[in-house]
């Protein structure tokens, strides 16, 4: 018995006979005495439709209007959910971003909240309701209705949990858990029972698409222990906490890609004060985001290369950008490089073992991949290298570390 | 210029291009000086969609988040027309219920509007931006979403041109005004340029669909003038205002029909007190709503016949319960028929003229045409009779009347 803040994303709730299902679950843990809030994410595809509407029918639609009409697909959802769930005998009731307001800033299509009250949610659980909230929507002082990005129920179920002080986060998907990597790519991958939640803002970020990095910064902030599980098996699930003795046994928990990169290099600019300066201010007012960045001086100290990578989607319009400063920064040449792939470690481990790095490189080389570009924080190595040698360095790393068993680490090999 | 505000239906706004096409003319008289608010319904068919969603979900949804679901087909097309406006150059802002804060009894899926607060759509006109307005919905005081059922964006429009004082409600629809019957009917058919009040409510009630009768009870309390245009022609169009003079001139103004009545008879009940009592207790116990009632006595005043009409839809349902009751009443048999049809003319010249009901009824028989029920009010006369007999009806009642010749009058003829 306790308060439980459940999240079912657009798959879980994706037909009609899903959304049947899905209360039937709930049922069952409201039968056993919990109080419950469930956060819901639109039907899966609906979204999408609605965007689609929207671009079909503006070149570039209003943002604030975006968010009026993108939210329309969670109030559907919650809207369903508590229909069925009255039906199985469950007392429901549905509310919208508004109607418990959930405070945002301003920053339509990828507000960040700022404030939940819990006066009306809390009215609810105590009549003995099961909350079923929108996810993603919120709104601002004004009223104005805005959305929180893709993923965003993710943030705001753990959002929720934090400010109701909830024994735990449930995120219902349709994997069973987080796995040392890609099950797709490396038959060994296993389910991690416990994660850290650097290693998983870490993961997150990395590219393993579970949860919204926002959520688990959220849930690390309020310590709120966030288990992802199936919505479609009883079985498994990974549990993310604070880190505790057992975690840091691990040296490396996982292991984690992203195709979704490109690389810019601005070869043989004057080496002097100020050149990276000019090309990243000219970027971020484009609004594009570059991720990792590396210059290396050339022996005489005149000269360098200068490379960054951004996503595939913003490479196009970043090379233009690029090209446009070439000749201000004295740039020989500037090339893009689409063909790479992003290779990371992660583990909290690494923090009080040495060697992680190297033993990572030496396996890549051994199978003969090149590693273009690298970039380090105290729980991570991130390896650039071609995209075509991706899987076979997923696997080489699994095996390296040996992922494929609990409680790895360095001493034992 | 003036503050004008302006409902688009959902064939108006059925498709991304004809939402466009609304902009266009939104803005046209936006650029001509003009405060505008708009009322929008949800796209055609979208509301019938999330209806058979939540049927195809539940045996008998919840009716609070039945309001929640089909709310969300305005908050889509408010969102999609505020988009295109501002694609035309038009500042506009789509505002929902509870951001207006149209505030509404707890009748879910009925609602009556109780009061509308002016100060946000006030504040919205005086910065020069388009009020986009979500018909159909409204809020409790526990911010508990609302609607007003079928055709209730009429009555958000003329009760928002009631709070804001507004010049004119425009109501755009796909017919181009209100006819004297039926044109698929009646190929003389006359388009009104004007009708009054209380004519618009008797046609409206009696199965004339171009307005929600509440629509027009919010019209004549608050002297709202009331127009009705197509969307897809500049020509014609009714106009609704109080009574003059020239309409006085005109006894009939338009015939209606309904064919979705049936009619039910208690024969030979015992005639005493209470019977009638018995009855339709008994219906609106079970929220069956009765139209025409009519009871004869016979010569020796012990037994009578009990006649009334419902919803061709109640019918079964009324039939039942008022055979639960027929051994209680002493009725000898309880009978009912489903093939009549309401035949109705009205005007507010009949005041004044005697022998309008007279000439009604004559044209009918000299047609052969058998009258079942009679029920009258002030501005009009109704007959129930045989269905097969009601198109013919409707043209020779037209014709009796000179409804094709403007300015008709008994003294003509």
């Amino acid at each position: 018995m306790g308060l439980i803040v459940q999240k079912y994303g657009g798959t879980s709730v994706g037909s009609l006979e899903r959304i049947q299902r899905v209360a039937g679950k709930i049922a069952q843990r409201y039968r056993e005495g919990n109080r419950i809030a469930v956060v819901v994410s639109a039907m899966s595809g609906e979204t999408d439709r609605l965007i689609n509407l929207a671009k079909n029918l503006s070149p570039k639609p209003d943002s604030r209007e975006m968010d009026v009409l993108v939210s329309t697909g969670e109030q559907v959802s919650v809207s369903l959910l508590a229909m069925a769930l009255k039906d199985l005998g469950v007392p429901a009731r549905s509310l919208l971003g508004h109607q418990i307001c959930i405070y945002t800033d301003k920053s339509h299509t990828k507000a960040r909240i700022h404030q939940i009250e819990t006066g009306k949610i809390q009215q609810v659980l105590e009549s003995g309701e099961v909350a079923v909230v929108a996810g993603f929507q919120g709104i601002t002082e004004e009223k104005d209705i805005t959305t929180l990005g893709r993923g965003g129920s993710d943030t705001s179920a753990v959002a929720l949990a934090a400010v109701l002080k909830a024994d735990v986060c449930e995120i219902y998907t349709d994997v069973d858990g987080v796995y040392t990597c890609d099950p797709n790519i490396c038959s060994k991958a296993r389910r991690l029972d416990r994660i850290s939640y650097d290693e998983m803002l870490e993961m997150a970020s990395l590219g393993a698409k579970v949860l919204q990095t926002r959520s688990v910064e959220f849930g690390k902030k309020y310590n709120v222990p966030i288990l992802v599980k199936s919505t479609f098996t009883d079985e498994g699930g990974t549990l993310t906490t604070a880190e505790d003795e057992d975690m840091e046994k691990e040296v490396v928990s996982g292991i984690t890609y992203d195709r979704n990169e490109a690389r810019i290099t601005l070869l043989g600019v004057q080496d002097r004060p100020g050149i990276a300066a000019t090309v990243f201010s000219a970027l971020a007012d484009e609004n594009i985001n570059v991720d990792m960045i590396i210059q290396n001086s050339s022996a005489d100290g005149k000269f360098a290369d200068l490379s960054f990578t951004v996503t595939k989607t913003d490479s196009e319009r970043a090379l233009e950008i690029v090209r446009g400063k070439a000749s201000i920064l004295g740039a020989r040449d500037v090339v893009g490089d689409t063909a790479i792939a992003k290779l990371s470690i992660v583990g909290v481990g690494m923090r009080s073992h040495a060697g992680v790095a190297a033993r990572m490189f030496e396996s890549l080389s051994q199978v003969g991949i090149n590693i273009i570009m690298i970039s380090t924080s105290e729980i991570k190595v991130s390896c650039v290298i071609d995209e075509k040698f991706l899987e076979l360095g997923v696997r080489v790393l699994h095996d390296a570390f040996k992922l494929d068993e609990p409680g790895n680490s360095l001493e034992k090999n």
